[in-house]
């Protein structure tokens, strides 16, 4: 078994406006030290054998569900045989 | 400055709504040997400079913002400093 952790954020040209408001919630709990706030989608995928070109086929799943490509992008990490 | 990853997912014991459709859809899409998906949510904090109890810092406000307790878990990697 085969996990791929795949990470969502936004573009960095488009406002994060959630993580704005999480960084000033933040704020108002009295951490002021807190600079910046990113939120973004998590994903675990795990597949039963590796496929011929398991790096094409996460970038297809990516490109064509996880991510929308006009304001986001993405990374991910095959982290290999998992039981 | 410091940045702390926050990963989110909903508790193995709690029905992954999302993760499932997300799983039936890559299998639409033919990708049959994706066996689970789980969905999750992703932070990156900038804190500004060490506060005396980072560790503190962070599980407060993952337990007071981030995550809902009741059907979430969470865990975070501190990176250390970055410029």
């Amino acid at each position: 078994m085969i996990l791929v952790k795949v990470y969502v954020m936004l573009k960095d040209s488009v406002v994060d406006v959630q993580g704005e408001a999480i960084k000033d919630a933040t704020h108002t709990m009295s951490y002021e030290n807190v600079s910046e706030v990113r939120m973004g989608k998590y994903f675990e995928i795990k597949f039963d054998n590796n496929s011929n070109d398991l790096e094409k086929d996460v970038d297809e799943i990516c490109d064509g569900l996880l991510a929308n490509p006009n304001i986001e992008s993405y990374r991910y990490e095959i982290v290999g045989d998992i039981q």
